[in-house]
């Protein structure tokens, strides 16, 4: 009989110390049969990250990207051999791998580098041992032999693509909340653990603010329709199951209520309005390598518009300067820029055929005075950029709304 | 002109702090031109070894070896990253690599590993770009691709190593003292620094307590001729040079005084007087994995004798247990123990050849009312054991007697 393969992910805080990788072990331990092969990904011991990280800034302000990954690996490699001792120490084989003996092979985009092929060759020698597999996560290498970081969120990475490449039946991301919920729970007690998710939804909820799983991840996941049960590493309880499509595809379902103040808002005001001059803007934008998020461009029946739009605060020093020089050369009035702004969302499949939700939403936030500054909609969210100071506000006005406590 | 090849071992307290690395990274940059290569062999960083020892015997009592090695590599892979950044801050080009990237392949004993060939062409690859190579010390690969270390001392056996593959012209070994001292100047603080030393001096001093160079490491520059120039990271001052022959070698040369009270002592009384006998304790012994030290036993012209050996305080608990079974094997008597011993030795080339050094040395120890209890001769050095409490005393004596503080 063909034995299930389970791909296990552990993030930081699951494994923050040495009682955590012991709670951590016996939980892979107990899960382990003689029917199932179990491969784990994991994280770097809690802080270690931060703390590697700072050395080398106390060297540089500007490590060079080769090293700062030959030095942000070991914090995996650390963890994948404690935790392959504490497994060992329980009574059942082990063995950790490096991304690098994997056979993790990536480009060449340190710091982000991107994941190519994967070998596996040793896993699957090592599941002929009936070993339990621990991989390093967030790492691989490259053709010249040097070590990679696949940035934020790598380690979940690592879990999906190790799923895809062994063609394992499920891939379960512990954390340390319970799953995903219908919205922040800190800010809305009320909030909901979501039993079922599509992964476009769930695509929607980590782009906008629900910090699980990063986007690159759970695209991954999709193309490969591999199924990922999200679940907290300090309870048994069943957690949120991400998957192709819901079997309630056919109703609206308002999956949940997410927000986000990473952002800040850019303006170039009286923009001549001509064909092709937004195309002007943003590619001098994205030359500037800025990731824009919402743009708004009101249709304007006078010679000037105003153009707005959205970046990441980390970039928002490059945006304004590239916003400066293009309104300068367009001949543009002012640029203007707004810190103070979050974005509300509400996310779930099929509402673009049901025209009702985007007018409840406009509606439960007016009932709360809270002013809408730019909308934006896609196939399965709805987007407000309010002001900041209201955004928990309006995330709780949201939730009631689309009765999500329920 | 075919450039000269420098290879620098900077141990664990030169590079345990940022300032540190920073300053071992201009003394790295200052002495880089255009006529010569540079390969830096690093040690982690401080107290990182002793940490994530720590971390894997909070987790079990008995850490699988493979696991162990993939733990303790990281501590070096982030010294050397770290360094290398320095370097680079520095203006100058530079590049890390672990020990698998540089084909450090060894033998499989975990935690212990033995270098069987250094592959280098990642090295070599670098001196073609003119950079500076940094590697993790203490670390290599087996064929399988698992990790392993070379035991203690494992740097210093890196940097030699590498040295006899590349061809080097000197090994610089950097440690926190100024060069080999003619005794420990803690104890005689008329110490003098040791210009010149034969291998097979460094030999004795190494093996005899004076814990600046592991003899593994001292043992392969011998075999490859590899000058070995041991100096202080803290001082620009010219330390000791390790080489095959010192100019001297006609003449008697004490190079040093070393005491040490790591050893035990075990005797066993009574011993039939039988050819062979002999051989079947140390067989025993040897057995049980101890390694015994000095071994002596008395011409006797009675039916019985007493043989009486030292081991390591380590290997002490298993040396009695072996003792005691052979003992009662071979119908000898009761099995005395002694753990208050020192050795005290003098080094030097040609003694054997002197009759009078070891009577000097008795003398001296003589007239300091220091009771000799063992005595041991090699082609370069006479040790004594004495009882512990009077070890300072009798180094302080020696030294004084050959005149090493002139």
């Amino acid at each position: 009989m063909k034995k299930k393969i389970i791909v296990q992910k552990f993030g930081g805080s699951s494994v923050a110390n040495v009682d955590r990788i012991k709670a951590v072990a016996k939980r892979i331990v107990e899960r382990k049969t003689a029917r199932n092969h179990i491969v784990v990904v994991v994280s770097a011991l809690g802080d270690t990250t931060d703390e590697l990280e700072k050395l080398a800034f106390q060297i540089t302000k500007t490590p060079p990207e080769r090293e700062m990954d030959m030095l942000m690996s070991t914090g995996e490699q650390i963890s994948c051999s404690l935790l392959a001792m504490a497994i060992k120490k329980l009574g059942k084989a082990a063995i950790s791998f490096t991304g690098k003996q994997v056979g993790i092979k990536t480009d060449k985009s340190h710091t982000k580098a991107r994941i190519e092929t994967i070998n596996g060759k040793c896993i699957r020698k090592a599941f002929d041992e009936n070993k339990i597999v621990i991989v390093a996560g967030y790492q691989g290498v490259t053709d010249d032999n040097d070590i990679t970081t696949l940035g934020r969120g790598g380690s979940d990475l690592t879990a999906v693509a190790l799923a895809q490449a062994l063609n394992a039946d499920v891939c379960e991301i512990y954390t340390d909340v319970k799953g995903i919920y219908t919205t922040d729970p800190r800010i809305v007690k009320e909030a909901k653990k979501i039993k079922t998710i599509t992964f476009d939804e769930m695509l929607e909820m980590a782009s906008l603010g629900a910090q699980i799983m990063q986007a690159r991840s759970i695209e991954v996941a999709k193309r490969f329709n591999i199924p990922i049960h999200v679940r907290s590493s300090f309870s048994k309880e069943e957690g949120t199951m991400i998957v192709k499509q819901s079997q309630k595809l056919e109703e609206i379902s308002i999956q949940g209520v997410t927000s986000s103040k990473s952002d800040a808002k850019i303006t170039i005001c009286a923009v001549p309005n001509q064909t092709g001059i937004a195309a002007k803007i943003f590619s001098e934008i994205s030359k500037a390598d800025v990731n824009v998020d919402i743009i708004v461009q009101n249709v304007s029946h006078t010679k000037h518009t105003d153009i707005s739009f959205t970046v990441p605060k980390s970039d928002f020093t490059k945006a304004m300067k590239a916003a400066n020089i293009i309104a300068k050369r367009i001949k543009a009035g002012n640029v203007t820029q707004d810190k103070d702004i979050a974005r509300v969302s509400i996310v779930g499949s099929g509402m673009r055929s049901h025209h009702g939700i985007a007018a409840k939403m406009f509606e439960a936030l007016a009932k709360n005075k809270v002013n809408i500054d730019m909308i934006s909609t896609s196939e399965i969210s709805i987007s407000c950029i309010i002001n900041s100071k209201q955004a928990d506000k309006a995330v709780k006005a949201l939730h009631t709304a689309f009765q999500l406590g329920k």
